[in-house]
């Protein structure tokens, strides 16, 4: 052993005994006669003390050390003079009497500090350097906590952690797939799984009741600022069940979660349709860390002459609680808000409740004080509140009115990361029609199980018929989903052609599943959640990247080790692929 | 919830409760007004009865449920009239009052047994059905116990669970690899991790310190029949320690899994040397649980006139306890075994020492009674034991006499699969040369420290030089197998060198690592562990495919899914390439 000790052991009951410890240089102080050096390891950071009067050489070798040099040390542990209260191992100072250079190191090309100084591509570049920091170790220690957690909890409540394969069958529904050619089967493809879903569900037909498995999945999307195109999921199915079952058993997870991991104990979990979010939040992920629900004035406001409402299908207001005070640059600020283009309103409306109980809108020409009374009245908005309103197509308006929530949230920091509100959104669509295609999508996935009691509308009217499947939220994240499946054969060949599947391509792609629910299926249903999202909600920021010990860029690249890359003539020969001219 | 016990739980204390079960049917058995259904879940098996008398129609429902349905019941726990005290629940059964047929079955391919009818490609195909038997699903409860297990001791020593990529790059040297085309940057490619190597070094540079990971690999080899090209490993690596510090780490980590899921207190570990083993079992990976230790017979019999041992480089024999009684088609059988082509013996020399302390051998005409007696005398064989002798090329002697000696110790029973025999081998070479390209290989990998005293023979003579490499064998087979790391970047450069690597090649494929390699790289070393072959070894079968729950057959195909698969021309396009014509 290198140490009879880590960096962050040490305490004044330590006084006295003779240590050695390795670690890294994190900076050197010359003060006088003596040299301090501050040496740091995963668990700490301790002071060393070499007095250049008792040891001249050793002062001098201390001296010339650089940063994030790798030294191994002894010497007696003694009582600092000046204590650091901050640092855990503040109160003592090793008085060193043996240096060895493990390895030297060239200056970082960015500081090892809490904040550094280095630009997000250097940094992914020296992954291994920003790996050293803080703020990633400490991320990087709650995703392998909330791992050791997630497992303790599943399995204790008898879930088993069933590893399914990479090597799987491109199925072109859903995103797109990574695909492996296979040097065997040459002409052939393997694909990398988007979710073990058809294999979580075969092991429910195979008997396994409870399946969890923390599981890479693979998706070949441009990507975004917070996607990757590997991440990770917290993937888990149960059969003999209902969604009450599921709701409840990871009502149980997330619960077990926030308070092993964080002592966080959750409030009770709201329920809200799909209906409810997108009619009260304008969203199936609302944030209920504030209120602000959408109030429709339509009724209220149509037919009064004023042009935008009179041809808006729909119009809603929020009340901003003690926002009148916003001033006129304010307003325009909110108005160019909602008129970003990735927000698109045409306009804003806004009605001041001052707190003489006068009303100040933005369209006095068309609303008397009356009718603005009626709006503060059916909005219960109270002296000092300030009323926002857009008017437009109902789904539109929705969306937009649900980001000028979140923005106004924001301004009136209502949305404190401290807090935790979780729900469950259910009752979720079973189908998507896409305009474009004219054919439905489904929502969630071809496997998931329509409403019983509606199943007669997957004729007459698909588009009405909702699924049993349900998403996860807190605080407007959506942490998880699932859904029950379906586990009758003539219902999923119902679903597949709904979705426009041939009979040859369901049986292609899905047959083997189709073909297992001919021997006897249970009834079954499941949840993912994304274990990146998870490990980022709760350490409190929204870069999942910081979460992730090697992340790829937007590009899809690994800075650090150049991925990906060209590969050998023979590689491609093997595999009888030849690359397409540019 | 469909079931309100599962069919392991009632036993003689529930008589008189009303329980919900749900689960399959496994059989059903029909004794004058009497049926009798086995119920079947992943937790054991509960007896159904049905009465004629009583209820006559729900009686005749039960007499047409077919194997593998899927039914729920109610009904009320009685005490069975004759008991089964071979089942937890055999004092018990379930007089039913409701039946609901949850999923109809076709008629299985094969029986759904402990022993079953069906052979190894159809029950791939229906793996589903395969994995309802219970050995399949014991495979799978030990391999979750043994993640679980391996979780709770790694967390308990500080290590860090934290996931590499799966996408990251392909490099020659090693075994092939599995590629990815990479649509955004075209012509590019990822290749899936053979291990993740290089990302646990980048982890210790980062100052992880202690690292594990449960983690898939893959290898584009042509397959036998223990190899699958996904496979699981359990990947560690540590900083600031000497290869002692890592063989008690993992012969703890070892031993803690024997007691937790077997029960069992492994024995002290064995520790050999590559030369030791090689020399006395010639195998790097001895079975231990016997002697039958090699005998270097050589010297003692070289130029007494039998040509065949006189134009040997080496002769060995071994001691066959008690097998003088072999019949002579035993031994002619044996003489066929060493033989076989993957063997490849000339022939096989044996001396019988007979009860009454004669010696009969096979070579009477070149030896007399007095040599003989000099041969036993050497191997301390004792009357009723068999001498057996091979003679040829020393490494090719040694490995014909391993096979001999494991074949013997098959036939003498010594192989007893209740008994592990834990070891380690240490000191394995640097290098190994191959005749055909006439260049090093590295034989642990490239990244492999050489013995510190011993680095001057890099120059001057590499193939003597010792690694600090190290294998962990039980009975026979390895585990798992590590080393301590190259950590300054000059050694590593130089070891590039020596394994053929340009400049150029190096920089490219491992710039990365000797990039981070100045900037502070501190002592470290790892092993990794064959995660399947250990379930294997703790279920006691040498087949690693049913401890896989859905495994590849030897041409790389899932036959369940029916992968690899082709795939459509767009897929091709938008990752240009194009298949070579056949």
């Amino acid at each position: 052993m290198y140490r009879s000790h880590k960096c962050g052991d040490l305490r004044i009951e330590n006084v006295g005994i003779e240590v050695t410890l390795a670690g890294w240089v994190q900076r050197t102080r010359n003060m006088g006669g003596m040299t301090f050096v501050d040496l740091r390891d995963r668990y700490g950071i301790t002071q060393l003390s070499f007095n250049s009067e008792k040891n001249a050489d050793l002062c001098e070798k201390a001296r010339k050390l650089g940063r994030e040099f790798v030294i191994q040390v002894k010497g007696i542990v003694i009582e600092r003079e000046s204590k650091n209260d901050k640092m855990p191992t503040g109160a003592i100072e090793i008085e060193v009497n043996y240096l060895k250079i493990l390895n030297a190191s060239e200056t970082p090309p960015f500081t090892i500090e809490d904040s550094t100084d280095g630009g997000e591509e250097i940094r992914m570049k020296y992954r291994y350097l920003d790996l050293r920091r803080n703020p990633l170790r400490k991320n990087l220690e709650l995703r392998h906590q909330l791992g050791i957690e997630t497992r303790k909890f599943m399995d204790g409540l008898g879930f088993l952690e069933i590893e399914t394969p990479y090597l799987i069958k491109s199925t072109p529904e859903g995103a797109r797939d990574f695909v492996v050619p296979s040097r065997m089967n040459q002409g052939e493809f393997y694909a990398l799984p988007q979710s073990p879903q058809t294999f979580k569900q075969i092991l429910m037909v195979g008997g396994y009741d409870r399946y969890f498995q923390i599981v890479r999945c693979f998706r070949d999307e441009d990507l975004r600022a917070d996607r990757q195109p590997e991440f990770t999921q917290i993937d888990c199915e149960m059969a003999f069940v209902e969604q009450e079952d599921i709701l409840q058993t990871f009502e149980a997870l997330v619960r077990h979660l926030f308070l092993s991991v964080k002592g966080i104990d959750l409030p009770e979990f709201v329920r809200m349709t799909y209906a409810e979010a997108m009619e009260n939040y304008g969203s199936d992920k609302p944030d209920l860390r504030f209120g602000m629900e959408f109030n429709d004035l339509t009724k209220l406001v149509k037919g009064k002459g004023f042009p935008v409402f009179d041809a808006a299908e729909t119009v809603l207001g929020i009340c901003a609680t003690g926002a009148a005070s916003y001033t006129r640059k304010q307003l325009d600020a909110l108005t160019d808000f909602v008129r970003k283009p990735q927000i698109g309103a045409q306009g804003l409306i806004y009605c001041r409740v001052n707190e003489d109980g006068s009303l100040k809108s933005s369209v006095d020409k068309f609303f008397d004080e009356t009718a603005l009374k009626a709006w503060a009245h059916q909005m219960n908005a109270q002296p000092g509140d300030l009323l926002l309103i857009l008017a437009g197509n109902t789904d539109k308006v929705r969306k937009q009115m649900s980001e000028l929530r979140l923005e106004m949230g924001n301004q009136l920091e209502l949305r404190d990361s401290k807090i935790y509100r979780p729900m469950w959104v259910v009752d979720f669509p079973l189908l998507e029609w896409d305009e474009e295609s004219k054919r439905y999508y489904a929502m969630h996935h071809p496997f998931t199980s329509p409403k019983m009691d509606q199943i007669a509308w997957l004729d007459s009217d698909p588009g009405k018929v909702n699924a049993n499947a349900y998403d996860m939220v807190i605080n407007g994240v959506e942490l998880g989903g699932g859904s029950i499946r379906i586990h009758d054969q003539g219902l999923q060949a119902k679903m597949f052609e709904i979705l426009g599947f041939s009979k040859e391509e369901a049986e292609k792609q899905f047959g083997f599943l189709m073909g297992a629910f001919k021997y006897g299926a249970p009834p079954h249903g499941g949840i993912a959640f994304g274990f990146d999202r998870l490990a980022a909600m709760f350490g409190g920021t929204d870069s999942i990247r910081d979460y992730i010990a090697f992340p790829k860029n937007n590009a899809g690249r690994d800075l650090m080790i150049d991925s990906p890359s060209s590969i050998h003539q023979d590689q491609l020969t093997e595999l009888a692929l030849k690359l397409s001219e540019a």
